[in-house]
């Protein structure tokens, strides 16, 4: 990683539409994915593993995942593919799908563990001990995302001693890296600065991502501090998808054409052309129920002589 | 100014509602001006004196004015009640209608002037030059926008030397105090960060005051970034009403919440109490047609809960 780069991970098809109202066809989804890689996107979340009866936006993964080349979905292309599974079962299925990159998500607060998962810390990180095994005899790269790390919906504040007891045992386990995530938006400048920091001198930028959402408006706000602390891994999603399963009405993860907007303005480079981007969240709104809340998309597609 | 605090200048009731379709009645903006007291702000803008064919939202600014309490509107009570004015015949009327606090308007860029004032840079200081000797030697204390400071939507690019030249002759004439306007929000985070720091640097802190537009959604970013290099009095809008002329879509002024909520994280004292300000912002989306952009706000009002 240069240091004046910044690697974009895109979670809109996955983190994104699991929490949108309408729910795309498989047509619909190839066709973000193929424009967000046309965009430069080099790592995205192609969808979830998870059981349809949870999450029916994500029933369909497995047939997403077969309509991308074998060898691309392999990451022969340079473009990673990602998928999300909850346990154990997950992983079975997504490497029958072909999958070699896998996330995995635990949280660390024991409620919203408990609400998400349907079990305890502890059973999640057995679950998760196994599972990386498996996936590791299995050549996979693992991402492991830890949510609620700034707060969590139900408990409110989180030690971040915590969050870190758990980053360190995922990575013994194989994680290649720890995704950050803020759940529910809550965290703040002060506090990401100091944690993230925290956790990059523990573990290494090449380790640590940062997943903001811009549910209370500080996403932008945080992602700039974070990176100025030597944070070099973010991720977004196009259209600012996603909503707050807390907050129905608030924004959800980070808009991706925010943050790039964002790095753009502060000569940090993210291999992404922003206006394929915008390209894309235009041909999203137009063909899709979804409608994007990212802010700097709504300037651009309301600016005089827009064609967006 | 103490170190730790900032300085908030409330301009909802004239710079969000002067670009609202719908037009607030006399008792509407009363309460409106009454509420935002309440919640702490000290310092508002209750209308301006254009002439009603340019701007019908402030057609009535006069009739506001009269319904407050002369000795309040002399700023008695603590609370400064300010009125824009864009030219001679304006301020006449604002100091007919007993007005003691005065904002002026100037673009840096010669086409938003034109546009905006109807007449080039230099008719505009000529004017506000008498202006100013006319309110000063009615007691008025002067606030000067300069619009247009970080971009232009004409001329793109703005000199910000050009900014410096326009500012300082305004504090020749006798302005108090130098609002720099970012009327697109065009200004990023480096631009933000080294031409606060310039105009500081010249001016001080207590002659210079940062107004910021979320149009393209670095309002927040730019705001805590310019209170690092110092600044401390900041403008914002309840609701971010205002929206931009050159982009009707799109977010208007930084929202009121939105910075306020930022400062409290940061641990920046404004005086104003969030909660109150919040329960202003849902009595404004109740009681009119106006409906508030600000992320904050959106989510304190979906939250599980929520009394807004």
């Amino acid at each position: 990683m240069n240091s004046e780069n910044a690697r974009i991970f895109e979670v809109g098809p996955r983190d994104g539409l699991q929490n949108e109202d309408a729910i795309l066809n498989v047509d619909q989804k190839i066709e973000l994915i193929e424009r967000l890689v046309g965009a430069g996107v080099r790592d995205i979340e192609i969808g979830s593993f998870v059981h349809p009866k949870w999450v029916p936006q994500m029933a369909d993964t497995a047939a997403v995942a077969a309509r991308i080349n074998p060898a691309e979905l392999a990451g022969k292309n340079g473009v990673r593919y990602w998928a999300l599974i909850p346990n154990r079962r997950g992983l079975e299925r997504a490497l029958e799908a072909g999958v070699t990159h896998i996330s995995t998500a635990i949280s660390s607060s024991e409620s919203h563990n408990q609400s998400n998962l349907n079990r305890s810390i502890a059973d999640s990180l057995a679950d998760l001990k196994d599972s990386f095994k498996l996936a590791r005899d299995h050549g996979c790269e693992l991402r492991a995302y830890i949510s609620t790390v700034f707060g969590c919906p139900y408990e409110g504040a989180v030690d971040f001693g915590r969050v870190m007891d758990i980053a360190e045992q995922l990575l013994d386990f194989g994680a290649d890296l720890i995704a950050l995530g803020d759940t529910i938006g809550a965290g703040t400048p002060p506090q990401v600065e100091r944690d993230c920091a925290r956790a990059l001198d523990a573990f290494g930028p090449e380790h640590v991502a940062l997943h903001l959402h811009d549910t209370q408006g500080l996403g932008l706000t945080n992602a700039l501090l974070a990176w100025r602390v030597g944070m070099r891994q973010f991720d977004c999603a196009v259209g600012g998808t996603g909503g707050c399963p807390y907050a129905p009405s608030a924004a959800g993860n980070l808009g991706s054409e925010d943050l790039i907007h964002l790095f753009n303005t502060c000569g940090i480079d993210t291999g992404l052309d922003l206006q394929t981007l915008l390209e894309t969240t235009s041909w999203l709104e137009k063909n899709t129920p979804i409608r994007s809340v990212s802010r700097y998309f709504q300037y651009r597609k309301s600016a005089a002589g827009s064609t967006l």
